[in-house]
């Protein structure tokens, strides 16, 4: 069988990164030709997941159609958030648990989208459903994706699946889920050592909104002082994001994964839809957002109307 | 739990029709309130499926945000194939099995399609995946989905799983496949009590194609003939359609169940599309295009390409 690539969203985080290992793993064992690669740096909390149960990253690709003509996309169905020569190839599945936008095939495919808080949670039920027994490292892998996406399954995003599914798995990985949730997150909550730029982009998606381009990046912290004390620093880099990509307006969110709330920072000449659709008022470009946690779930859908409004 | 309606698209054909009461009723058993509901007529073939298992066709209704907040939705994606005040409620499931095109949501949902001839393929699936038992009127009618969109095992859409589904749904439901499928498709295929508006409406689609507007219909015959015969008078039908649509091309593919070639009368102001989509000549606006019975898969994607070309 020819061999095909899988991969996540462009700045990928956790979830996306593995992902796209689990589902070529579970292809292989179903005797199809995958390989996982990935489209942006590893982050410090997929780094550490990777390192514990003891799994390679993915190799980055920039293109894939000098590679393969067929391909896989995990965690997300935008276009824009995918690989650039995307148009250039066919998928042939796609498993995500995002909203659908923009998505278009000429002919049908497999596509697979759940309102769940991980592409994990649906991928295990894919081992279930072909009676694929799960390895240790890979449950592992797994595991980590819904910590991830969940922020340790406190985030709205979080359905009884995920925290099923989490169980489930800690008891394969053999890690206690509290515990390795926490360390996991707070490697990737580290921004000390991390440039403006990275912050700004690491987990950044770019959306539409109307007639309008909005990128909104999301970054976790345990303290959203020191992320804020560089406040000059990432509006410079969100500044000129802005310009290269013509964005209508840029949302920095700085998430507490302890307190469970987000600040934002917000650029850009719509910077009145962030008001208008959090009922708040920034002040020196800044707002705290209490509760919110979730880009897809808390940020995306007001913002979204904001702008249709 | 909220009441629901679930639905196929416009000019209904039997897949459409059935695999939305098949879905009220998997829902209905798994404690779900779903109406199945229509968005026109019942052709002669459904009517046939319908009568031999002793099943109500659904209600027909014009719009849906009149009665209920959310939809589910059945053997199509693309909106303008589907009810008029779609963008008025949510949609909270698809099951289908085209291609995905101009479909958006603003949050994620249940969506799930898969390159098999025919969604009930798919919910036969789902009763597998719930533990829910398969009535025998219910079989009958999953069955009767995938004969006609297959046209009895037969057309190049049917996979596999068709074949194996269709096979165990035929003694669930206690009837022979072929004797049955032969009689349904026949009782689909009499044109003569059929106006030429309604040969062309019955079981038509509409798809962008680049900047074009495209409308496809289909019917199915055991004498091609006698739909020739009255051409001109389909003329004026599909005449009168393109400019009240303002399409730039109108197909009727005339597809013989018992040969399983089509003819097609193409008009509008690309009939070139189709010259070049299937290497042919149009005499007189007509062209037999050997071995295509497939719409969407013989069809659909070589006039999409030609379009975009």
């Amino acid at each position: 069988m020819e061999k095909r690539l899988v991969f996540g969203h462009k700045s990928p985080d956790t979830d996306t990164v593995c992902s796209a290992l689990v589902y070529a793993d579970l292809k292989k064992k179903l005797g199809e030709d995958f390989e996982a690669v990935r489209l942006g740096t590893v982050n410090e909390e997929t780094k550490f997941a990777l390192d514990y149960f003891g799994v390679e990253a993915p190799r980055q690709v920039e293109t894939v159609s000098n590679e393969v003509n067929e391909v896989a996309l995990v965690d997300h169905n935008e276009p824009q958030q995918s690989v650039d020569d995307l148009k250039d190839v066919r998928i042939v599945e796609v498993v995500d648990h995002h909203r659908i936008s923009n998505f278009e095939s000429a002919e049908p495919l497999y596509f697979r989208v759940e309102p769940v808080g991980c592409t994990a949670t649906i991928l295990r039920k894919m081992y279930k459903e072909n009676g694929v027994e799960i390895e240790k490292s890979i449950a592992g892998l797994m595991l980590s994706c819904i910590i991830s996406d969940t922020l340790l399954l406190k985030s709205p995003t979080c359905t009884q699946e995920d925290i099923d599914t989490a169980k489930e798995l800690s008891e394969i990985a053999g890690v206690d889920l509290d515990a390795y949730g926490l360390d996991m997150l707070k490697a990737g909550a580290n921004t000390k050592d991390t440039s403006a730029a990275d912050l700004i982009s690491l987990d950044a998606k770019e959306f539409p909104m109307g007639d309008a381009k909005v990128e909104i990046a999301q970054v976790n912290v345990v303290d959203t002082e020191e992320v804020l004390a560089r406040k000059e620093e990432l509006k410079d880099a969100m500044t000129s994001k802005i310009d290269d990509k013509g964005l209508n307006l840029f949302v920095l969110a700085i998430t507490d994964i302890l307190k469970n709330d987000s600040t934002v920072l917000a650029l850009g000449k719509n910077t009145e839809k962030v008001e208008e659709a959090f009922n708040t008022t920034l002040q020196d470009d800044v707002a705290v957002l209490e509760g919110v946690v979730s880009r897809k779930k808390q940020i995306v859908p007001p913002l979204t109307n904001a702008f249709k409004g």
